[in-house]
């Protein structure tokens, strides 16, 4: 029986009832015989009533002290949850990131981990403790400051600290079963994803996937450390995430279907820069203007240039809560770059089908765009990986396209069962 | 223009206009030109709103994680002030108890400051920064765990901080305009003290005053640093609390009244041991059972023994939270004491006369006892040190009688003016 670590989220510890549930698991997983650390993000809303607190305060809180204030969440919950551990009779010590080992880079609100001492954990795994860890916090290891990971760091936590104690499995527990064939509030015959690889993951996370973050999973491959995605209200088994197929309990391995799911993401806008010279360092113009203020662009696509004028258009999607900045960039640097008018439109969605199988199937992307045609759904931009394909539709049309291309690739769940969900329903 | 340390409390600091208010305070005695370190307790009701969540999961919750629990409540207040004060064009860093080099013994919830090495506040004051400091925790010297300092624990910070960092004052900000010669909302014509030393105050403080903690006031004593008990609902000028008169402002010394102070306690109660055999060793036995227990004990008092019984009864008091605990204590040793019986009684109050001038101005005792006596209030015990006179009456007669005594030594105001309250009122 070797090491695990489990990483509950704000959903799984909201309050005290789901802080004593979530210590009976534990309890559980170190009867089985296993050491086990566990990261814990801030219960609930906090985070959320921090950022509020802040923003009464100071119109733009400065990163560090926003950082030291939000740290304050995990600690809350991470010192309970110990607390709670110990009134069942096992001993836990919670611990900050800090104090855990996570060193990062110095960029407060978004610092990326650079190393992992866990020294004090292994000593408090080693005296029989539970180990209980800050999630989305580490210590920037220039300037000794209190850092936060951003959104969804206590994954990545989970995932570095399992990679550094050479743990067997990091287990992501949530308020879903699992990683599904398309979100289950959309497609109601959505299936729970056994085993997925990295790469199939890594794709689906950047399609709009909110189960796991790019980050975590792009840290779990390069460690080659798997991840078990599960609720934290059932006992179900959940979504592996791995290289390697896992063996299944009754023998055999693990199937990975050609295409691994439909992700659909509706946070996009759309930008269209009108009668563009076709003439060459025109497009480089118009993405160093948006590079330049820290925006990072999705898909581009360029049109072939009307003869007539020697004009073309280019578009390229980016995060909506960026479409402001990036029209008022393009429109101050309009003299230097050169083009006559600028769309943007927010009423868009990108829907992508992703699979590692599509390498080996000829025939996946008409099959696509035959399902959505047979829906009905236009299509507006394309763009395609090597395991993925993309397009742009309007926004209204993004739950019947998702619900297309899920039957038209046979993803539909056959069983009539309605998907477990649990806690807050966030 | 020297360093200060400014101390805000949790009424201070209680919500997003309280902190904005104080900061505002802090950036002017910045702009006064001193170098400003300023100790911030968690905001409002926090400190108890963590107690109960922490008793939800635990009925008893283990110390070292209450204190990582607790510690949750300065980062968010500091953190927040910090950005308030950035957001008035200062800069300002918040450091937790360990970045401030606050070294504390191992009793967690309870410990005390053994070493304070505030090299990174130093840093901070170099660079030109404001730095704001978490009361009331610390790191311990042996196993690096997060302590707090128990109740009252950020006034102790603020005077460890100042003595470490050589300040030339610390200023404690409540909501009330300093120590007054009785509690004002007892005693209407209570008056604010302008000057105080020391061994008065700490009288004071162990006698029912509840503005200074005796430990924090014990602290300066040692390092002789001035203490200025101020509001930081006014602009007034407070209480100082030092070893020498300072100077007033329009010249000459400060003048230090024969009596300080009226303190009065209601949380105490009185055990009395009934039929104590009269011979050695018997009060001893008593005492170390009560001692076993960590109870410590205020008063005690023994009557000359009958002389027909060779029996005598010994009374003393406790804190009422101590009282049942310390009745068991009795209970079980009774058999090794040898008494008949056990009264125990918590309506009582003890009401305390300090003043240093006491030493010297004989009469002091009767005219106390004659007011008492004026008033109708019975004694049931006495107890004296070198600067003060404590009784204990019926807990219903403590208002009349703090009254009549503070009436009799001449300490109530001329001025009808109402003494300036601020803040929640708590």
């Amino acid at each position: 029986m070797g090491l695990v670590v489990q990483k509950y989220g704000g959903s799984s510890v909201a309050d005290a009832e789901g802080i004593k549930r979530v210590a009976r698991r534990i309890v559980d997983t170190k009867k089985d015989g296993h050491e086990v650390v566990v990261v814990v993000s801030a219960m609930g809303d906090t985070t959320d009533e921090l950022i509020d607190l802040a923003e009464q305060v100071s119109p733009i809180p400065a990163g560090r002290e926003l950082d030291m204030l939000l740290t304050a969440g995990e600690r809350i919950s991470m010192a309970l949850l110990a607390m709670a551990i110990k009134s069942l009779g096992h001993e836990a010590q919670s611990f900050t990131g800090s104090q855990a080992g996570v060193i990062t880079d110095s960029v407060h609100n978004k610092a990326r981990i650079i190393d992992v001492t866990p020294g004090r954990i292994r000593n408090a795994l080693d005296k029989g403790n539970i180990a209980i860890v800050a999630g989305f916090q580490g210590v920037s290891q220039d300037s000794k400051d209190i850092t936060t990971l951003g959104r969804g760091g206590s994954d990545t936590t989970a995932v570095a600290l399992a990679a550094a104690l050479d743990a067997e499995v990091c287990e992501i527990y949530t308020d879903v079963d699992g990683v599904f064939t398309a979100d289950p509030r959309v497609v109601k015959k959505a299936r729970k994803i056994d085993w997925i690889a990295y790469e199939d993951m890594l794709e689906l996370a950047s399609s709009g996937s909110k189960v796991l973050l790019h980050r975590c999973v792009e840290y779990a491959r390069r460690y080659n450390m798997p991840i078990h995605v599960r609720s934290s209200f059932s006992g179900h088994v959940g979504t592996w995430v791995s290289n390697e197929k896992p063996t299944k309990p009754e023998g055999g391995e693990m199937e990975q279907a050609i295409i691994s799911g439909v992700a659909h993401d509706t946070s996009e806008a759309k930008v269209t820069v009108v009668g563009v010279p076709d003439k060459p360092g025109e497009a480089a113009r118009i993405f160093r203007a948006i590079a330049d203020s820290e925006i990072n662009i999705d898909m581009v696509v360029q049109n072939v240039s009307a003869a007539a004028t020697g004009l073309t258009d280019i578009s390229f999607t980016l995060p909506m809560a960026d479409g402001h900045r990036a029209i008022d960039s393009l429109e101050k640097a309009k003299a230097v770059v050169g083009f006559e008018s600028l769309r943007y439109d927010d009423q868009i969605a990108k829907i992508s089908l992703v699979g590692a199988g599509m390498r080996s199937n000829p025939g996946v992307t008409a099959a696509f765009f035959e399902a959505l045609s047979g829906a009905g759904v236009n299509i507006e931009l394309i763009s395609t990986s090597e395991i993925r394909i993309s397009v742009v539709t309007r926004a209204d049309d993004v739950n019947e396209a998702v619900r297309a291309v899920h039957t038209a690739f046979g993803l539909d769940s056959e069983s009539d069962e309605a998907v477990v969900y649990g806690g807050t329903g966030r």
